[in-house]
């Protein structure tokens, strides 16, 4: 792995061979190794944006590995207030720490800031674009509970149209073969661009209106949040939303074995009763967020590699 | 002391040789002993609502003990805007951390909390309901200042109906003998439930209007803050609370030793000329949150015993 | 240098020897010595009022040295909401830490709280009034650029009348020779007070409205911002700051070789195309503020000497 110095903005940036370098040095920080490996780094945490949970975790990975953190958790920063660039406060946080995660609301402002920045930036989300370790938590998890990350056959399922989640987490699946069942709403299917990333690449799919569509089993199904702000009219979400609920009852055909991934926070699209099923994995899928961004911090400040 | 894996969400739990057990541990750590025992340990402070006396206060035992702190201040908390349960707030941050310092404005949501984390829970107060190391430093303050936590006389003063610190105190020092005075506008009396409890403990107790009827010495007062809210008119307020208010010249007869505490902060209670006196102890009582607080998270985690 | 537990509230309260001692102590720091000298040490960030860059500069300071922090980082703070005072808060924080750094809107609130701490007190800002880590920077950056403080041709541009920056700058400069050029709009000069400290140290200086009034080189342009609310008439501030704004083409004759700096944030007061420039050195006098806090942190704890 040759990380050390480069900021992790889009999991496009990265090759197949290095996301796989990634995921199995995740996986041994999780096992145990690389314990303090931080000690003396220090992580700015620069949310412009709230994301309490991200946050946390960014927070929770750098000091349990004996690193330490500076930053700010809102976007009533002074200096911006007083008509700060971005890219001026970048120039100068760089001079604090060792490596920065970045939450924003503007698409390729990660980017930007990467692009001033002294030391690397981890792009911990801008705007609807990008939140790449997301993906590799979700891949880390993936590879935990398969061995492998090839040849999946992976469901997504619910607002495939805004998810951000699942337009990174298909195209990283594209480079391992698999096939994708894409079920959801007409109205909330996935993007043309990314279908044709997915043809390019040569990865099967299907698009499904339900889960009573489908024919063969799934290793898993990764569940998004329908929201209400989608739809014009209130009783048209209720019923939409109720119908890719998944209860205990859904556990059955194609989906006995399945393993539920969900990117989190769930409103309702999972219900409580199937937390304690085997098939639900989705709060273990959040906790992998700790060793994942260990190893990233880890491996752009050198201290992993 | 066998409290590994515990969590502190109320006074109530605890028997009588446990409450001893973490005071006296609570004085070790202040004379020094378990220094840097938290060294390694992540304490997660999820302040739903804010407080940052208490919060400040659990920080500055786990930092000055080694151990490190993630959280959030407010209840601003982004996950929770989007729906997400408690109960799922918790699943998610148990993975991040060794413990949890938690305040939250409902009564019973640190009980619930404990009941779907891995890691234990402190509560730092739930609604009007308890805020148990508030009174585990009480307890410390008593003992270290008077070698003892038999036989004490307590008077409590102000606002006894509303103050959840005095409820909790009086119940404490019910398995401890002693006697106590309450003293309170009639309006603001100490409720009957907690009356009951005394009762039933066989502790005897007076009520009184105010200082003036004190009979015999106490070794302490215990001073509350009396709201403007809780009167309709203003003028009663400013009549009813000057009465309660602790001058220099209020330290005679029984008074004339007296120990004065006060959970904090003050407003004006305790007039400040009060301050140099060397009945004043409420400050010393607030440094004492950080051995009290250092003591239970050390237990929780496993670290001290 | 014997400064352990002595508090850091106005650059005036320093003689010149010391001013020197603690600028030669930085740049110790900065040099790699005292590594991890603040270890086990604990600084509470008081911001009554929001000022994210100081306060990250003072929690970066702390960290990367082995320190830890606890704090808060904006004026909401729950116990002054239920009326306690700054200096009851004060009496509080003192015993939960080893060092304060304190910013608040109020002038002279640090010189306050110095006085009921019985830790050391450093004023990261008090009102309009002193910053004295901030002109603490500016003389590290000085002395490492020329690598003297003595006889330097400093010119100060912009708003000199509102500028705590420049006032507390000037009077440190007085303690070390050289002469100033103080260069503003006529509404926006340098007060009267600080010209009069000026004269009565034999400090030279010449007040200009223009940059092109220079008649000899200088050694340091300091930049500051002209605020928009400072003019009743849009059209005018426009006219003046455009006036005021540093470009490349601004770089010739007296200013050739001139180092730009500023306390920053700026806004457009320097052009970004000068940033490339040899002459631009604000963001290193940014970083500065690391050693700078440092060596002050370190040597108020006694831990530096």
């Amino acid at each position: 792995m040759d990380l050390p110095g480069r900021s992790i903005i889009s999991i496009r940036d990265f090759a197949r061979d290095e996301i796989l370098g990634i995921v199995d040095k995740a996986l041994e920080v999780k096992a145990g190794e690389w314990a303090d490996a931080l000690h003396g780094k220090v992580l700015a945490t620069l949310f412009f944006e709230p994301s309490t949970r991200t946050r946390l975790s960014f927070e929770a990975a750098m000091v349990s590995m004996g690193g330490r953190v500076i930053g700010f958790a809102d976007p009533n920063i002074s200096s911006t207030r007083k008509g700060e660039t971005l890219a001026d406060t970048i120039r100068t946080v760089t001079g604090y720490c060792d490596v920065i995660a970045m939450r924003h609301p503007v698409e390729g402002s990660a980017r930007l800031a990467s692009e001033v920045a002294s030391v690397p930036i981890i792009n911990a989300g801008d705007g609807a674009n990008q939140h790449p370790t997301q993906t590799f938590l979700d891949l880390v998890t993936l590879k935990e509970e398969f061995g492998r990350l090839e040849g999946l056959a992976v469901g997504m399922l619910g607002d495939l149209k805004y998810g951000r989640t699942v337009h990174s987490l298909a195209m990283a699946l594209s480079l391992f073969g698999g096939r994708l069942s894409l079920i959801s709403p007409p109205g909330l299917r996935m993007p043309a661009h990314v279908k044709e990333e997915l043809d390019s690449a040569g990865t099967r799919y299907e698009e499904l209106r339900d889960l009573g569509e489908l024919t063969s089993d799934l290793d898993v199904l990764y569940v998004t949040r329908i929201q209400k702000e989608r739809f014009a009219d209130f009783q048209e979400y209720e019923r939409v939303a109720g119908a890719y609920r998944i209860r205990r009852d859904t556990l059955t055909g194609p989906c006995t074995r399945v393993r539920l991934m969900h990117p989190l926070p769930r409103v309702d699209e999972i219900a409580e009763e199937v937390d304690a099923t085997p098939n639900a994995i989705y709060f273990r899928q959040a906790h992998n967020g700790i060793p994942t961004r260990q190893a990233l911090l880890g491996l752009v400040t050198g201290v992993i590699r």
